[in-house]
């Protein structure tokens, strides 16, 4: 699909330079007015900038809006820069709240005020506002076109109010219902209100439970009622229980994907949580270093701390250099036993599956006998294999039983560090592979030191 | 907010018990017909088996239905067997085909032949379809529960069909219009319906371009498809563009979701893809054993090649055992730095930002500088920090050459890998930790015994 809808891309873009070059703006008009506007942002971000220009202007206003909600802060600044101050009045005003909002967040605090004063009064307030909530809290990215109607009129009249208010509301398909304080007290789908008989109150057929969520939840939060009640928009409500904006379903899913990306970028130490809307390729190189190099960091002296270790060893590596050879093996296998753990236990606390004193036990009991069992088929399975290569029995066997108790040891930390992680607060996904594979290259290593020291002198010396 | 809803569900389920121990069956019903289904299911799940059956048969049938939807397959069955015959017909016939066809797919042949049998025609028609099509696809996520109407009716006759389809429909929001042939041609949405003029014909005001799948498209794509167009709902049509069924939105978060944990246990090298609900521990452990092995293994035998390789240079660590201090060091950087950019690239894959030949080689040059730069900053600190311990600094200056060399291959394999596999058709996400590590882990060392091998002799020995 990604593939089909590439060519299509590239097929759309072959179509509209050719008509740009020839100047045949009526056509392309035609043709682009078929597009969904996400496509025609799509064609337009391809297009280089004396295209783009010429692109954007033979759009009708509406259309200009609505490309405008799908791309970056600075596009959306150089393309509006394009139009006289009346155009701009036009389009801005046209656009979706929440999309202009998330816009003009990335924007300076110069250029932002010049953009909010070409919005009328009331679209101006509410920008304001919506700005000075957190970026990732409900009030973040919540909008304030909703539709609520007051508890004591009819469904006839709640139809023609939503008539009405159709054209300024992200969603007519959820009707909020309040009372005479602003205060939501109730909830109907528009289902409801199309099935019901024209002559009944709104407050008798409402829902009075509704679910809503406070303007400083965490977006996270918001995500995962909206993806447990099924709800197409949840409203955002103040201290006070006013009713202060909604949250449509398509921007829980945006929340969603970046949430994942966020935790995947965690699980390999870095913060690289947006791709970043820069076209300068050494912008992107250094940003990328500076959200990886304090992993690296970290983990630099966590192997200067494993040198010392083995350093402290050293002379039972002198007697026998063999045992090196299995240094990256049980450290290799520690950190990937390890990992499994760690990934299954922090992606467990995200989805809300472990909770509870009786989870997180049966968790660790079960990761530990996890461990237990995968380290005795590898450890078999390396004893065996070395036994054959090098012909030491005793040392393939010293280094199987290390392993064993290394991988023992990685799956236990594993589990462990998120969960105590969660427990004092931290964020468990910091718990990451760096870090993970850092603490049990340490203790691997000691493990492995330790014992072989011991058995191989009991054993052969 | 989960701390705040495992709360509350606490607090309701003291409630719960407390009113079923004291049979106060009507109370407990007012009660629990205010809670949402997604509620009442969590209540039941936590209650033991006696008081399971209890709280079930004082649901009314409707919300029994609603509650089934929301459990797993093995509880579907035991509470299903509480009713009679005629019972079970009233109960299914309320759930929604999508659901039920999830829970039926997961049941013996017998005991789905058994449920389907308990249907009327048309649903077990329907539900026997449904159960052709690979879960992955949009065929196994669809429900045959939408709207269509013809082009050739008017807005009022329109409306007067919603609402008396508006019961058997998963959603109503969005108005699939049909030509005889029950192609689809096109697609209206409830809002377009509410503010438009009664008299105007469909095919007047209906868009023909129309956003659909196809039934074998895989769920991802439609995912990718919904969250790029913000729709509430996506028709799948067949290969002769029939309209056979919707996905709503809410089941595309599920997928979402869903694939993100499978994405995720696939960088850890597991595919546990599924929370299996399974309440027997031992089953548990078994699985993830069985999922987990397979990759474990191959790095077994990875680190069973670094041995050999490394024996290869056994002559050198013979003469300066100090080499093997920085191993662990080396080979964990080599692997966090490749494991970084590998995840970079396979979220980039998945997420659609990489594609082309333009943003592979991007991609491919930024991380290997990225990989230059970080490499460097780490290799200097590990060669001064080592010369303060160590003392030797001729040495410290060859393990971080050696590491500045490891970091840029590394992050070179870390991108590459994945670029290669998807380029070759395999999912790009099996180029997962496990897998990178262990080529990294077997380069790395050999870049390091040979620049230690060359380097020690030409400006020491």
């Amino acid at each position: 699909m990604t593939r089909h809808s590439r060519e299509k891309l590239e097929d759309r873009l072959v179509i509209t330079i050719e008509l740009l070059e020839n100047d045949e703006d009526l056509k392309l008009n035609e043709y682009i007015e078929e597009l969904h506007p996400a496509d025609v942002a799509e064609i337009l971000l391809e297009l280089d900038d004396d295209n783009q220009v010429k692109f954007f202007t033979i759009l009708s206003w509406k259309r200009a809006s609505r490309v405008l909600e799908e791309v970056d802060s600075e596009t959306f600044v150089e393309l509006l820069e394009i139009f006289k101050r009346e155009q701009k009045i036009l389009i801005l005003d046209q656009m979706a709240q929440d999309d202009m909002v998330d816009l003009l967040a990335e924007l300076s605090e110069e250029k932002r005020k010049e953009i909010i004063s070409l919005l009328d009064l009331e679209d101006a307030e509410d920008v304001r506002e919506l700005l000075i909530y957190d970026e990732d809290t409900a009030g973040g990215i919540m909008t304030k076109e909703f539709v609520a109607v007051r508890k004591d009129i009819t469904i006839y009249q709640a139809i023609e109010d939503l008539r009405e208010m159709a054209s300024e509301a992200e969603t007519i398909y959820y009707v909020y219902v309040v009372d005479k304080a602003e205060r939501l007290v109730g909830v109907l789908s528009l289902r409801e209100l199309i099935v019901s008989k024209p002559n009944i109150m709104i407050k008798d057929i409402m829902h009075e439970r509704v679910i809503s969520v406070n303007l400083n939840t965490d977006q996270e939060d918001v995500a995962r009622l909206v993806s447990k009640y099924d709800l197409l928009a949840i409203p955002v409500v103040n201290d006070n229980d006013r009713i202060m904006g909604i949250i449509t379903v398509d921007d829980i899913i945006d929340v969603i994907e970046e949430e994942a990306t966020e935790d995947i970028y965690k699980f390999a130490g870095t913060s690289e949580t947006e791709d970043i809307d820069e076209d300068k390729v050494s912008i992107r190189i250094l940003a990328s270093v500076k959200s990886r190099l304090p992993w690296l960091i970290i983990t630099v002296f966590g192997g200067l701390l494993s040198a010392q270790i083995i350093g402290g060893f050293q002379t039972v590596l002198n007697k026998n250099t063999t045992l090196a050879l299995f240094m990256p093996l049980l450290a290799g296998m520690g950190g990937n036993v390890g990992t499994q753990s760690s990934t299954l236990t922090v992606r467990g606390i995200a989805l809300g599956s472990i909770h509870g004193k009786k989870e997180v036990f049966k968790t660790l009991f079960q990761e530990i006998c996890v461990g237990f069992l995968v380290g005795l088929c590898c450890s078999v399975i390396v004893a065996i294999v070395s036994f054959f290569l090098q012909g030491e029995m005793v040392l393939s066997f010293v280094v199987g039983i290390a392993m064993w108790a290394n991988m023992i040891t990685a799956a236990t930390i594993g589990t462990f560090v998120p969960l105590i992680f969660k427990r004092i607060g931290v964020d468990p996904a910091v718990a990451s592979a760096p870090f993970i594979t850092t603490t049990i290259d340490i203790t691997g290593l000691s493990i492995y030191f330790t014992l072989t020291s011991i058995l191989l002198s009991r054993l052969v010396m």
